[in-house]
């Protein structure tokens, strides 16, 4: 099966064996996960947006020296170290960067002179478009369902992926709600691509997130998920006292500027770095309800490619 | 194609040719659509939740008279004359009910005594289960994507299925964001055995709704849907002056007491049966911005198989 999906389009222009690219994550998504997802033939992301410019460098170079094989890098555009971090990547020699948060356009130019793949991450299909015409070569649709930072549109993968399948040229690579193989082939039978998996490479051996975190998303169940911070950065948070604050809050109608001072800063860090189940931000998706392991990457390879191909069986008339 | 279908376990069941069924939808589905699906080879189901018993009756009677094949009516079973309405369904002979909204122990006791088969729709694997205990034949899952009331837990249809299929051992039917073969088949590839499908058969020529409302729905782009009043009663309504209106007293704060009186009586039949596109509740759901045209449900069911196989050969490997 290796070769039939190597030649399809988005695994020639990635380089890799299979449509599979793990989704860059701030604080789980350092070089021992990209280089085992690369190692096992998909695309590994380095997540950029939890580190300064000079742990970015050194991830890089440790995941370089982990892995013979393509990886590339998340960049976040409208984090403050964007520019410095973009930088580093291009001189450390990665050529393939997915973009999200803002728009695409401003950092294209120097991306694509350096001879760069570019993908940038959507949440509806006008975006998609404004990826296509600004030069991107693939956009990753990423529905309600997602984990983490998401669209105020509120789209599901089941609806964004065939409007942005309808709307672009380009390849369209999935993202949200996708766990397991039969989760792939629903992805694929929309009309994408690809797949980008976040939330199920978090809980593996390689992830660095924290242990009580992969903990917390294997004891999750259906439901334990909700996107808050609405009015604020709408973000996918699982259940826990800090959640259940913000939540308090929006029900009494607090502004925005109430909601980001009881946020204040490191939630993130504190909670999916440093294990802090009760203060901190734990962004997953929705199918943590569905993950109730942490094996290593090479095994959630090996479980999406069978899990794929079992649908795919049970599809046929 | 249609005997491999037929010879599936939830198209014997139902005594139908393909695994699709038209959702019950309050003001759209009267007998001219649920004759029309179930002439095609799926399970049109006559919504009573927008009819008093005496027209239930008489839509019945109409409904036979146009076809000789299954069909069946969605109860929802909190709506005031549901014990009246399954009283005069079970005179006039039908014995395929698709309960929802409330909890399907109290109903199934008489509908399983007159020898009926019993859908009830859940938006949760725990209700899936319960309804398993219960004696229900099979469950809809209905995500978050999906038009009109919905579900307090945001499940979308993509993490809702798996987790449903996971749950029971009963037929699992997908909906929420299902209005082409391409969103059939990737319901099918989650492990669903079939499909309900509201919004794409609301838009149709047999569709009893307003033609105001049906062309709303085609003229809507994505991201038009949104879910409102989720602290009253979860809706997903299509953007206009009224939801507008809603969704600024929700963001005041408003109380429950609050929005139940802007919200007063009659706005779904002022939306969907007689047209007021600015005042009316118009349900529906996120699929509709994927929907451009309103053709006769026969030409729907081609469209669906015909997708649907597409689907499937570019995902053999």
């Amino acid at each position: 099966m290796i070769d039939t999906w190597r030649n399809k389009r988005l695994c020639s222009l990635l380089g890799v064996d299979y449509p599979i690219i793990q989704g860059g994550m701030v604080y789980n998504s350092g070089a021992k996960l990209a280089a085992a997802v690369s190692e096992a033939g998909g695309l590994g992301l380095i997540g950029a947006g939890s580190m300064t410019p000079d742990l970015l460098g050194d991830q890089i170079c440790k995941t370089r020296s982990l892995t013979d094989k393509p990886f590339g890098v998340n960049l976040p555009l409208l984090f403050s170290h964007a520019r410095d971090a973009m930088d580093v990547a291009l001189a450390e020699g990665v050529r393939i960067f997915f973009t999200s948060a803002g728009s695409p356009r401003r950092a294209i130019g120097p991306l694509k002179e350096a001879g760069c793949t570019v993908v940038h991450v959507v949440a509806n299909p006008a975006l998609a478009v404004k990826c296509q015409e600004a030069g991107c070569d693939a956009v990753v649709c990423e529905g309600f369902e997602a984990g983490g930072h998401n669209g105020r549109e509120e789209i599901t993968t089941m609806v964004l992926v065939p409007e942005c399948v309808a709307a672009v040229d380009i390849p369209v690579i999935a993202a949200g709600g996708i766990a397991t193989g039969a989760q792939m082939a629903a992805a694929i039978a929309l009309g994408a691509e690809g797949v980008q998996i976040g939330s199920r490479f978090a809980a593996t051996v390689e992830s660095s997130g924290h242990e009580n975190f992969k903990q917390a998303v294997v004891a999750s169940g259906p439901g334990d998920t909700q996107l808050v911070l609405k009015s604020h950065v709408p973000v996918r948070l699982l259940q826990n006292r800090f959640r259940d604050e913000i939540q308090a809050l929006e029900e009494r109608g607090a502004s925005s500027a109430e909601l980001a001072e009881h946020l204040g800063t490191g939630r993130a860090r504190s909670g999916m770095l440093e294990g802090d189940l009760d203060e901190g931000e734990l962004e997953i998706g929705q199918v943590s309800g569905l993950i109730d392991d942490i094996p290593p990457v090479a095994e959630i390879m090996r479980r999406l490619l069978s899990g794929y191909e079992e649908a795919v069986q049970q599809m046929n008339m």
